[in-house]
């Protein structure tokens, strides 16, 4: 903890130097999942974004308490069905268990989150699992005067809480405005008739007779809103305030805006110091949408299965492009990008696997605490991935030259680079080599065989296609021949 | 669903033909870990055993829903420190939140459990997280006039239910004789002078001040009681009554007792029609015991790191092991008995691939739908594994001899012989070929895209040649063709 870490505040617009609040300890939240579908691109981001902090404060000596949510309940969506809970009305679709979902799409976001050598958190609340916190939470606002019942429903009443406190401390909107404006970004459209305003939000829903996901409190049987499980499980774990909280962009108004409001209804304490957002990922220039179809999921990504990929691009590909923009940054994903970044993670893991071999001189013609003060200084400087990966890039540059004979480096200058080269790309960026039969390949080399089985069914040579099916099967591969093409199981 | 499956049923001690409530569909509750500690041999045998019941019940067409729980609280032990939360006094000694023992060794036995091939239940309830369904349960009991409160605490009130209902149906214990007996097995001492009866047993407990796990609840701050989660979420996701209830015999009682109990004082519905229990583990003949050192973890197996193992045993080794005895028999583990486990699976596995190598004659020497039919019956009399692995190892030895040339089968018995045995030993029995490093798998699918452009190539079809080609540079694969064939390489 000798060094000094800046981390941007979105609460104060600026980069502050990080204090904790109890020397050597660290208590991180950061916003999970909602699992009612597999995981996608945007989930990738914020994972990885924050398991770089996670590692790099793990470095730097501090015990870190990570907790990362999973919204299983409660998730309202301004679709056209109006408020409903999304993993509800998948339920109905499917006619299974709400739980059975959300416990199929946790597993799955697990499954693929932890190809890109993201760390477990230390605490993996689920809101379903924390009603009890959140209804004492909002029974706690309610005695003090900060939110009310309306039809067996309850709402945070904004325009009181700002009366004596600062709701848009976080996002700089502005009250009135919101009152008066169009009211966008607003998730529930539903129930507006209950509120005294339409800037209130629900900290506690009614359900209806339908409605499969519900618990008894003391106003209803229902549900709690959105906003209302992160405050009531960060504080559970972590305590009334704690040092940070992490999250995409999208989620700092109104989610982390209403995070607030809630603590600060609930204990009059402001709950975070360093507030972190992510900035967003755009494809091809475009914002990622449902109605554009350009939402690539994580497995899609492992297998070059989407007709916007040319290739297969590997998890550890995918989490150095990721790195290689400094997280304030939007990140633009397009193939070229990820080619590149599939290159130059190759160049860096090169470079390290050339260091046993280098021979050593009497003298250095690079100065190697440069290289390691840069990068410190760039992690230092808000997390920047961009720069300190640029710094060992230029590790890199100088560990091929005294590969090739154009430069030299002392023993002692050797063990530093070493020792720092391993230790940043492995430790900090969590970069590792994949494992040549790793699943990403089994992916691509079995969507080839499928397409070859495609072409030679195309042309009726079933003795070929049934060659081909048989040789798989021998090898623990099923096919399973479906409508829209084959698919694949290993048993 | 042709099959009639028999299932030895616990509660009735006999075996009984299987029928599921609602054709097609069956609900299945296994009793899962206390998560405060690293799982061990004991974990392995009812999570395999459970898995078999799932596989083969999935196999005959039934869709379960398999609920798996994990007790992260509530669990008291018998121990010197008299009815201390586990978890918590682990969370005390590590200075940890308890939230993050659990959570550490609940993705550590999710880890070793899934080694073992073990399928994911389809809901994986905490029991942290349904502290409010079972204090339903618990006021539902209350209301009924089973359960009385005191200081704080409820307990069951097993001598007024057993006046109307029966105490002991399930494990065959007499009331009056564990009043007046030395009250073997209970596992709650704190508390005694609370009760009416000694046999009355904890629904809820106040916790004493510096207790850390603590809900709210209409008696007190505290906690539940070990058996009324499994009753209370068993119910909540399976319903009111529901198929199949296993777990070891160690849980019949008191645990399995108390939640008939609890269920029918709650809802007057016996909870389950069919109890299910696998029996026990013994280590070199010995009882499994902390006094007696035994206790070998599951990462300790597989690593072969325990004083007691002369080597490593692989996770299918394990399995294999298991499923060599009948649920019901107790299994001694011992080196030997290990050794041979894994020279049987070799047998079995090697069979299974020298199928698709079979030459088939115009009349078979063994009668294949023996075979089948004895492995069926074994599996539908109450999943006798160790008698459908036999049919298996004589399947294995037609396999041998057809390939050895002293015996003939036909193309249509190898059919059967090649899908029945290829399902059993993968999908019902879950035993699949050890990653001998995933790399075999690129090796096996890289050989089959360079025999199939063989082929392209012999048709002198080099456009498809080219396009397999590219295809795999574009994976990083690079081929290069020789004299006698072509190799590759990757990048």
């Amino acid at each position: 903890m000798q060094q000094n870490l800046y981390l941007y505040n979105s609460l104060k617009r600026t980069k502050e130097l990080f204090t904790p609040i109890t020397p050597g300890y660290v208590g991180l939240y950061l916003c999970g999942p909602t699992v009612y579908g597999p995981p996608h691109l945007g989930h990738a981001r914020p994972a990885v974004v924050f398991d770089i902090l996670n590692r790099y404060l793990h470095h730097l000596g501090y015990k870190v308490r990570f907790v990362r949510n999973v919204t299983d309940v409660g998730h309202l969506e301004n679709d056209a069905d109006e408020g409903e809970d999304k993993i509800a009305r998948k339920a109905r679709v499917e006619k299974l268990e709400p739980m059975e979902i959300a416990q199929l799409y946790t597993d799955n976001y697990h499954e693929e989150i932890e190809k890109l050598n993201v760390l477990k958190p230390s605490i993996e609340p689920r809101a379903s699992g924390h009603i009890i916190e959140q209804i004492a939470m909002i029974s706690q606002i309610m005695e003090n005067g900060f939110a009310y019942e309306s039809n067996g429903s309850v709402y945070f009443d904004v325009v009181k809480y700002n009366a004596t406190n600062h709701y848009g401390k976080l996002s700089g909107r502005v009250l009135e405005e919101l009152i008066a404006g169009a009211g966008e970004e607003r998730r529930e459209l539903e129930g507006q008739e209950e509120k005294r305003n339409r800037v209130d939000f629900a900290l506690w829903k009614k359900a209806s007779p339908e409605h499969i996901m519900r618990w008894p409190s003391p106003w209803s049987d229902g549900f709690p809103g959105w906003h209302i499980e992160c405050s009531a499980m960060s504080g559970k774990y972590l305590g009334e305030t704690f040092d940070i909280h992490g999250g995409g962009m999208d989620l700092l108004f109104p989610h982390h805006e209403c995070e607030i409001a809630q603590s600060v209804g609930a204990t009059g304490k402001d709950p975070v110091r360093y507030w972190m957002h992510n900035n967003m990922i755009t494809i091809n220039g475009q914002k990622m949408g449902k109605s554009l179809g350009n939402f690539i999921n994580l497995s899609e990504l492992y297998a070059g299965s989407h007709k916007l990929l040319e290739q297969a691009y590997s998890p550890m590909t995918i989490r150095f492009f990721i790195l290689q923009a400094h997280y304030r940054s939007p990140l633009d994903f397009s193939n070229e990008g990820l080619k590149a970044a599939e290159k130059g993670m190759k160049r860096m893991l090169n470079a390290k696997a050339l260091l046993p071999k280098l021979k050593t001189s009497a003298t250095s013609t690079s100065k190697i605490s440069d290289v390691i003060d840069s990068c410190y200084e760039a992690m230092n400087d808000d997390l920047n991935t961009a720069i300190a990966m640029a710094s060992l890039f230029e590790g890199a540059r100088i560990i091929n030259s005294v590969y090739a004979g154009t430069e030299t480096i002392t023993a002692a200058d050797l063990d530093s680079l070493s020792k720092f080269f391993t230790l940043f790309v492995e430790e900090v960026l969590g970069l590792k080599e994949e494992a040549l039969g790793d699943d990403s390949s089994v992916d691509g080399l079995m969507s080839i065989i499928l397409e070859l089985r495609k072409d030679v069914k195309a042309k009726k040579d079933f003795a070929a296609s049934d060659k081909i099916r048989d040789m798989l099967l021998a090898l623990g591969y099923k096919i399973k021949d479906e409508k829209d093409g084959a698919t694949w199981t290993r048993e």
